[in-house]
């Protein structure tokens, strides 16, 4: 019954996505005698962990009983209490635990707390389905940067524009909503300045029941950002404005003025490498990177693109001067072309939809 | 049941796929008290019709039952007497139809004949999947010319070398392998000049339990193709290099006496139009264009292409110059871009093979 009561506590876990950033996301089931009689997961930054809810709910009942729980519990004192502390002194008797903490600094001393208080400790149940769910936390806090996905939309050719520049629209409406959903589930979103100065973009994540907005990053190397840019006019999430440093010191002023926060990045922002460890400093732990096609090259020149959503739509375009959805010199060679996993296909309207993973 | 047996003789037609040329493929199965008592399919030119054989294997049985048989049974005397004559003579009930005669001339001549006779005749019986099974032989039968498939091999991002040429191999053995199969579905096989020069191909169908093999058909504006090359060192298919007429004479004499045909055409092998005219003249019903891209690019300017065949590598190559899988100058505005449908999806190794038919 272990991987039946975990796959419990992995759903919990699941349903909060988009909402716990920058933690992961966590679920805990308590059972006794064969009944789930706690269930809980972490719903925000700040609030209770998934084992606190569950040992909550379970009262007194979590006495003598198992908990199931998708992540290590911790054993640090920050904002709460530890979880291991707390789940042994709830009298809990088994615990069965999916991945143990990714923080090489801390990972198993949950458990060996818990161990050496003589609870009987359970791990590796459902850990390759925990790893995946938490895939972009795990890489934040293993490398300290960001986990990149890369989106683009095109024809089946890959052409994102007639050789005319004709470009709007190449996918259809279904299409182009689920892109606001994808953009919920990072942190940041982020575009080149060409992008800014040719369609003005928001880029909110306009998924109406949700109030989570991921923050906003520009790669801007010249500082030529408008200080009227839509994004600027509202408050949904902040503005990150990357440019090469020494910023222009009265630009930058401008743009902080209305609302931006400008980053120079002393080696320019054409260094992705850079621009992530910027990035991982404002704790964006995944970032979503929209183009334009100059930004997609750079991004996978960089050989950092960990995941690729390929929205296409079933036209060709034809014609080698039609602008393809990754510009820059390519690969050199076809030993270094970046290889992917197709972990799922959907299918929206007339297009289709490719979510593929890094790596073979 | 008449969707049930009808089912079985469009399994029969199904069958011979790729042996039938320049026939189409029919299956026809004769049944008398619930019981198949006979059936057949059409399995080579100038051979019996599919059902010739069913009545024959039906024998005496025939007398009273009913035929399902996948085409409109034909009226004309040619190589062997008509069809709905032979039903009506041995006795035959009932006749169900799936899809009419594609010649406006002839369709419906044999349905009449029969019902004259006092035969209950049911047409429309998977007549879909009928005319979708014969769909080659269709569009050849009511335009003269070639149904043209096109088939591409390339990475997610439509590229088919690195910016610096390296091509060999985008896809893997197994896909490659296919693309055997599918030249086997085709009468004739097109690449241009530039593909001969560079790879030298034999564009033979090496599929190894089959005899047979498409015609291969270069375009060739100047006649450079060499007398030594691979394809006119076997005498599995005709050659025919099509080229800017009038042609060079001596080197059209030197390429006839390595075994090609040269045909010259008149307004050029650019023109698209009347290169399929002309293969439509040669009694190609199904034309496979290979390649190059530029080949490529001329048969989707010339929106000829009614079906095509993507293999797509889990890869991504980038770089605006690196070459796409179609050249020229490409559609010129969205509205015009070729629609195609999917009609199914493959997978072969690491790769993926998307079958499209034009239109939405």
């Amino acid at each position: 019954m272990d991987h039946t009561w975990m796959h419990t506590a992995l759903e919990l876990a699941r349903s909060t996505e988009g909402q716990t950033y920058p933690n992961p996301m966590v679920g805990a089931v308590v059972v006794k005698n064969g009944r789930i009689v706690g269930m809980g997961a972490h719903l925000r930054s700040g609030e209770a962990h998934a084992e606190v809810h569950a040992l909550a709910m379970a009262g007194d009942e979590a006495e003598g009983a198992s908990i199931y729980v998708t992540l290590e519990p911790c054993s640090h004192y920050g904002r709460t209490p530890p979880c291991a502390k707390q789940i042994i002194e709830a009298g809990i008797a088994k615990v069965v635990v999916a991945a143990s903490d990714p923080n090489p600094l801390v990972a198993g001393k949950g458990i060996q707390m818990m161990e050496e208080a003589g609870l009987e400790v359970v791990t590796g149940v459902g850990e390759e389905e925990a790893a995946y769910l938490n895939r972009k936390f795990f890489h934040f806090i293993k490398t300290g940067r960001p986990y990149v996905t890369a989106k683009t939309a095109s024809s089946l050719d890959g052409k994102t524009a007639t050789a005319t520049g004709e470009s709007q629209w190449i996918t259809g409406k279904p299409a182009r909503e689920d892109v606001h959903r994808e953009r919920r589930r990072c942190d940041g979103i982020l575009v080149g300045i060409g992008t800014v100065l040719s369609d003005d973009p928001s880029l909110t994540a306009r998924v109406p029941e949700t109030g989570v907005t991921p923050a906003r990053i520009v790669l801007d190397s010249e500082l030529q950002m408008p200080e009227n840019s839509r994004m600027l006019k509202d408050d949904a999430a902040p503005v990150y404005v990357l440019t090469n440093g020494p910023a222009d010191a009265q630009r930058q002023r401008r743009l902080e003025e209305a609302g931006a926060e400008v980053v120079p990045v002393a080696s320019g922002v054409k260094n992705i490498s850079a621009v992530l460890d910027v990035l991982g400093e404002k704790k964006i732990v995944s970032l979503f990177v929209e183009g334009g096609a100059g930004v997609l090259g750079s991004f996978l020149e960089a050989e950092v693109i960990q995941e690729y959503l390929m929205y296409v739509a079933p036209i060709v375009i034809g014609g080698e001067n039609a602008p393809g959805v990754y510009q820059g010199s390519g690969v050199s060679a076809l030993q270094k072309a970046r290889a992917f996993s197709l972990m799922k296909e959907e299918t929206f309207g007339q297009d289709r939809k490719y979510i593929l993973q890094a790596g073979e």
